[in-house]
């Protein structure tokens, strides 16, 4: 399987790749440039707030350029394209399930979030929600360390993860995030519909995000050091998750 | 922390690095030179089985080379020293406790094998046991993708996980391996004496291994790939164990 990013360079390359609707990770322009041909570009960034812009120097450009002939703008393509967060309501009504999502609150290691996305799809969650800023997109590492899943489960990229959690409490989901000082994870109830938020790798989750949580759940920890790894911590609650709905079955 | 697999080149150096003790993980000898002032090093390695020979020519010593003093031998020590699985059953003996230990067959990522040393810590196993061949060893990846948990976990390195896991059971531990088509692991009982087998990222558990084992597990699947990453799988399963634990306690 090829899993490509792909790098667009030059004005127009770019603003017919946002146009045409491809997954556009992230823009570098020309930091102090004039905005002189760049107005169309502009315009449509403008449309796509998901698409993250980086103000960098003409070295880094030449660097970075494949073609030589970057005129001020290259763009990174998601291996990917990302879904949305209704996408993964419609996939858990199709199955006549209650409704269970991954959110991410800034995974930065693509071996993290492809392992992440592999565990969705054998746990039965519906989707992956990451966020936009300080956090890795679909790249080709994230797409192969998914090996596969990506395919099948859905990924969205959202703004603000607090803010999503807001809009999906009111259509009856429950969220749950990862950490230490929580009630252990097997005294919760965590059969009904359910976002379940793993934090970053080094700083966990962000305290906004923690508020916007219902139950905050731990794992237990029976050693000595602080944390288990991201992706396996999210494994455990997630295996948690699917045991409950799983015993409700029997 | 710094975690930094040395390089040792020489005749003598190495030799005296063997004879010292250290964890040596793998010896490169020049390929169809004569044994010629190569015997006390040659002796030496006929009394480290753990350490891995491989031949190769000239062009690749030199490339290898830091000091360009190779003399034909340069050897890669582990970033850690490794433990014996005595110690780990004398640990479980110190903290009352059945033995568990996790048992990696052919684990090749120093990733995965940082993060499942990292859940061994926390989910109070008292060892992970790795294979000499074809695995990944205690490298600087490895030890900085434990996150600290190899100065508290011991690692044992042994030839044949099936030889090492016929031993245990004559000290009446059970063997459990992770595999697709084995009974549900919510289903086995878990909570004695235990060794968990987890096999490598690709292949899986090999044919041996599956056999020496008393059970096979298998975690519920309900997507469309194949398989979860090998240590999450190993995460899933540990905390299973360590549910199981859990409940007999209440």
């Amino acid at each position: 399987m090829g899993y490509n990013e792909q790098q667009i360079e030059g004005r127009n390359a770019v603003t017919e790749a946002l146009r045409a609707g491809k997954s556009v990770d992230k823009v570098f322009l020309l930091s102090g440039a004039g905005e002189h041909g760049m107005e169309p570009l502009l315009r449509e960034l403008k449309k796509h707030p998901e698409t993250k812009v980086s103000y960098v120097k003409k070295e880094r450009l030449d660097q970075m350029s494949e073609t030589g002939r970057h005129q001020g703008v290259i763009a990174m393509t998601a291996a990917y394209d990302y879904a949305s967060v209704e996408d993964m309501l419609e996939l858990a009504k199709e199955r006549s399930e209650p409704p269970f999502l991954i959110l991410l609150d800034g995974i930065e290691d693509p071996h993290n979030l492809g392992a992440i996305i592999r565990t969705a799809n054998l746990c039965g969650a519906h989707g992956v929600v990451i966020r936009q800023d300080r956090s890795v997109g679909l790249t080709a590492a994230a797409a192969r360390a998914s090996a596969g899943a990506i395919n099948y489960t859905p990924v969205a990229k959202v703004k603000n993860i607090s803010r999503t959690i807001e809009e999906l409490k009111k259509k009856g989901l429950w969220f749950v995030c990862a950490d230490m000082g929580g009630e252990l994870m097997y005294d919760l109830d965590l059969k009904g519909p359910i976002g379940l938020v793993i934090g970053n790798e080094g700083r966990g989750v962000s305290e906004l995000v923690r508020k916007s949580c219902d139950m905050t759940a731990s794992i237990p920890m029976r050693g000595d050091i602080d944390s288990l790894n991201a992706s396996v911590a999210c494994g455990v609650l997630a295996y948690e998750i699917l045991r409950q709905r799983f015993t409700m079955l029997k």
